[in-house]
């Protein structure tokens, strides 16, 4: 694991929530997307050395939606920046570890990302996050 | 906010989840202490750009007893390092945000916290965390 890529804040509603962590916390919105494989329109904020990730559901379908109706809005999970995902999931595999994810899936920002079962991560939501060669020279 | 200094994780056992850290993810262990005025035990775990704070209940009293009993184990916090711990407090109460310290408090690794109310950070528990100026620099 090279270092934390972002922490993901599974949140109601972006525009109720940006104010907060722009205006107060006086962070950077870096983008905004959507990702249409997951249902959600999420915003990157730069907390220097890390990313915060606002996630939104884009429909009653979504992930993010059922965690929300769940939980609340919260912390959702924490993602690892690696590199070569393929392996890494071998490699977590061979160490006993569960997978949501055996084979990547595409993210946001381009990313190729895999998400390990919370039962394997005692509770926490780990995503493994692969990020395009230029973008992750440049971090 | 100059950075996330950690991210706090609610464990039941440092025992029974350290290994998961150390040995599947890969993530150097450099310090477990006891912060007696939280009825915690935690690890600290070198994630290079941030540090993982495992946390374990001391005491059936310990609010992190009340948060693994409540809702499981799981992220609990995130932690902006600041300077002048005083003076965000205060900024932080003018632009409308409920802290549940008014006052700085001890923490780990002899830092002074405080932390705002989660309804403030839209169901995030944010810990303002003010370290002491040596290790600060060498952070």
């Amino acid at each position: 694991m090279n270092k934390v890529d972002h922490i993901g804040i599974a949140v109601k509603s972006l525009e109720e929530t940006l104010p907060f962590y722009t205006n107060v916390l006086g962070l950077t919105c870096l983008a905004i997307e959507i990702v249409p494989t997951e249902n959600v329109r999420v915003a990157f904020l730069d907390a220097n050395n890390v990313k915060i990730e606002l996630m939104e559901a884009t429909s009653p379908n979504s992930p993010i939606a059922k965690y929300v109706d769940k939980r609340g809005e919260g912390i959702h999970h924490i993602a690892f920046n690696v590199t070569s995902i393929e392996s890494r999931i071998h490699e977590l595999k061979e160490k006993g570890i569960r997978m949501l994810n055996e084979v990547p899936k595409q993210g946001a920002g381009d990313a190729m990302v895999a998400f390990m079962h919370p039962k394997s991560g005692h509770g926490v939501l780990y995503e493994l996050c692969e990020k395009p060669l230029e973008e992750e020279n440049s971090d």
